[in-house]
């Protein structure tokens, strides 16, 4: 197992009449003979860097390097001995957040962990605002911008554990396949017509000053592999962090947002499907829509006599607004205590003073505004939302199993990526239908799969390998052109 | 058999809801199956304009590469069909001139060969003016200028065959030790001192804009090896362009210019020497010498009767002065003559009104000076720096033969390079004792070996393998530290 990045300490022997190799190809004799790979590719600014370092130490350096193949591609050079510091940065590019986590990659320890509204947001809240914007070739601003928030993320990572930027020397990106088409700099507009296809999926290994990163300039760059215009690099990154492609049993992989994506295998095959899921776990869509931040109202509960709620925001700051989970506690709790029907209609026959009609809307108020702000509330609409992406959600996983022909109760583990999904209470989920009804113990939360699929890459990169597999050799179906779509989807918009 | 660069011309399939694979996935699917290797290397600002290219000519694209063990290194991307296209610029960088020459890679041919004074002249004639220079941090200076003279070159060889440099593709490079570190950017200061170990022998594939050449920016640059800070790329070029590492007799290169350079051997063994031999041969050094251009003497006899010479000019221009083949004739013709004893002493007794004195010194007049010029003349001087460089040579031929126990008599085939080696005729060579004495027929003039090489390797990429091979597997001998060379030396200073 060897990090994405590995340093070694060598003392090159002194050169003399007898052993007169030029000091580069004695350097290179040694490290070859470490890395235990045949070739060595040095890019020419480190040659010019080597030739002095070498000089300076009397052969006394530290070589950082990865293996690409049956190769070792040098990413730095260090005077001394160095090689117990070396680090790795993990990016998730959201369309709406971007996170970076620094990683020890000795200890294996993650030291900082930072998130930002990616830059581009100036241009466009949802990604089709910014596509057609790229598409008047305005491609390079957001590229400009997305790689700003990246490298402002990573100089908080690093000032906060007090190391530069420069001593990091492995970066694994995932991303949307949008996202990834930015980051490289290439316009991603292409994809908005049929049919749908990105400029590329495998991606080369980059070097960082290629994609202007403020780590070591020749720092290894990896970033995920997409497989379509809807099926990017972060959900390849999340099935790494979830392994299940190294599973015997048959695991789900869900992830919700404004698409959804879901992912089902083994070992053995994998299958996927993606597609737009509407908008309706996206900060911003409902009135009262938040992301999941302090004050963001994340449990719900109403009691099934009085219809009175309790609530809990998060970090218990003053509540306003909810974010994904708590508008599913929500929704499933005004289901079980009868003031919602299947159809996603409002019971008003049961009378409770929370309903209130707000900006001339019937609304079931979950909080009151604290000191004369507005109260958070929901409307039919709302709920009309949530369950519209439910339904994808549902078409999504039983076209999925349709195909393979796996009974839903032989999935071994559903696990859950997406920002909103760490916080999303089973029951609530299953009660409204958003995830399928299996035993509670078979759910597992990934957090930020995109994030920890990446990390997972610089501790061990020879996870590659498998992540460059899964994006080969997955059987992927576009949710919204599949001819079962339509059925399911009509019949599942009702709880 | 495939040359440095080759291009293809493919018709990549359009992308449809069928084939959605990315554009550049489905353009590297085209490519790799025609170059037969399993990987692919874009440099992110190809695989930018591949994006375009690739959606403006829907797909028929000519792709230029070069195969590095196996993998295809993308060195350009054109829309249409420029397959035919394909060039390839050879430069021998010597220290005093440097050549290059324009081939076209579909046809074998070569189009223009242009030759200029190394711009660094400027900053002193001789290497070690050069390397003292550089030693006062002045390298980038050296770097600088020594890059202007072939870009210079690239543009008038591309000029007078009505090509854009940005089409040649791949260059292959070819020059001493010093001047490959100068090319690099390297300093090569650093040799002049014990143990006199250069920063780099085996360099790694370049692309043209890391050294700055006015080639396609992103053209594959091959740099031949080094052996030691005395037998430089230049040398291993000769060896290639001799073919003497796939010979199965034994067989003797020979380089002469400031330095010896020797190589022996067959393609199971090869031995090489080389040291400095003295300044006779350059231009400029004796008064009367210089560089094989239009006017120079390059043949002379002397009437052994009547002591009165016959002399012929390059290009039959007026006569002034005498290049490196006009010395050894002459030399040769005064021994023949009775004018010169053996020691290299003037025999005076000997009566011709071409005896006379020039400066002070005696001097036997060659040809008088057209229209009140100086005369060309040689005097006893100019004599001993040429024996004291024929004295180097026996050295190194002598050391060469008596280490690996092969008789003289044995020796298939003498090649003999260096820019005046062309000229040198074998007679006058073997008689002063330059040349060993071996049957005239034996004696293969390959000119500027170094540039051949460099032609070779542009046609056969598959001989880098054998020049690497060269590089590493040959047993190399200083000549001026060589236990015997004193004793061969001193008793070789006689003709």
């Amino acid at each position: 197992m060897s990090t994405l990045s590995f340093k070694c300490y060598v003392e090159v022997p002194a050169g003399s009449l007898d052993n007169n190799k030029a000091d580069i190809d004695r350097l290179n004799h040694a490290i070859t003979e470490i890395a235990g790979v045949p070739h060595i590719e040095w890019p020419l600014g480190l040659i010019l860097e080597a030739a002095s370092v070498l000089r300076e130490t009397a052969g006394k350096v530290t070589v950082a390097g990865s293996i690409v193949r049956e190769t070792l591609i040098v990413c730095g050079i260090e005077p001394g001995d160095t090689s117990r510091r070396n680090y790795g940065i993990a990016v998730d590019i959201g369309t709406t957040v971007v996170a970076v986590e620094l990683i020890d990659l000795i200890t294996g320890e993650s030291l900082a962990t930072f998130g930002e509204v990616n830059g581009q947001a100036g241009y466009g809240e949802d990604l089709l605002t910014r596509l057609h914007f790229a598409g008047q070739s305005c491609s390079e601003t957001l590229t400009g911008v997305l790689r700003a928030t990246i490298n402002g993320l990573i100089e908080q990572a690093c000032a906060s554990a007090g190391i530069s930027p420069t001593e990091v020397m492995a970066v694994a990106v995932a991303g949307n396949t949008s996202m990834a088409h930015f980051f490289l700099g290439l316009n991603p507009a292409v994809m908005r017509f049929e049919p749908y296809i990105p400029s590329i999926n495998h991606i080369p290994r980059l070097r960082a000053k290629d994609v202007s990163l403020i780590t070591s300039p020749n720092a290894t760059v990896y970033v995920f592999p997409s497989v379509g215009g809807y099926f990017g690099g972060d959900l390849i990154s999340g099935a790494i962090a979830s392994g299940i492609a190294g599973g015997e049993g048959v695991s789900l992989l869900l992830d919700i947002g404004t698409n959804v994506e879901a992912i089902l295998g083994n070992k053995e095959w994998m299958v996927a499907i993606a597609g737009s899921a509407g908008p309706a776990l996206e900060a911003g869509v409902a009135d009262c829509a938040r992301r999941a931040e302090p004050g963001a109202i994340e449990r719900a509960t109403i009691d099934p006599a009085t219809f009175e709620p309790t609530y809990s925001a998060i970090a218990g700051a003053p509540a306003y607004g909810f974010c994904g989970s708590g508008l599913i506690d929500l929704v499933a709790q005004l289901y079980l205590s009868g003031l919602l029907d299947p159809t996603g209609r409002f019971v008003l026959d049961k009378k409770t003073a929370r309903w209130r009609e707000i900006n001339g809307r019937m609304s079931y108020v979950l909080a009151e505004g604290a000191n004369g702000q507005t109260p958070t509330y929901i409307t039919e609409k709302d709920i009309h939302n949530l369950l519209t992406t439910k339904a994808a959600m549902i078409a999504a996983t039983t076209i999925l199993i349709n195909s393979v022909g796996v009974a839903l109760e032989d999935i071994e583990h559903i696990y859950t990526a997406g920002s909103f999904g760490i916080h999303i209470d089973v029951d609530s989920a299953t009660t409204i239908g958003l995830y399928p009804k299996l035993p509670k113990e078979r759910f597992i939360t990934l957090g930020n799969g995109s994030l920890a699929g990446a990390r997972a890459i610089l501790l061990d990169a020879e996870r590659i390998a498998e992540a460059e597999h899964i994006a080969d050799t997955i059987t992927y179906l576009e949710l919204n052109v599949h001819p079962e779509f339509m059925d399911i989807f009509r019949s599942a918009r009702y709880i």
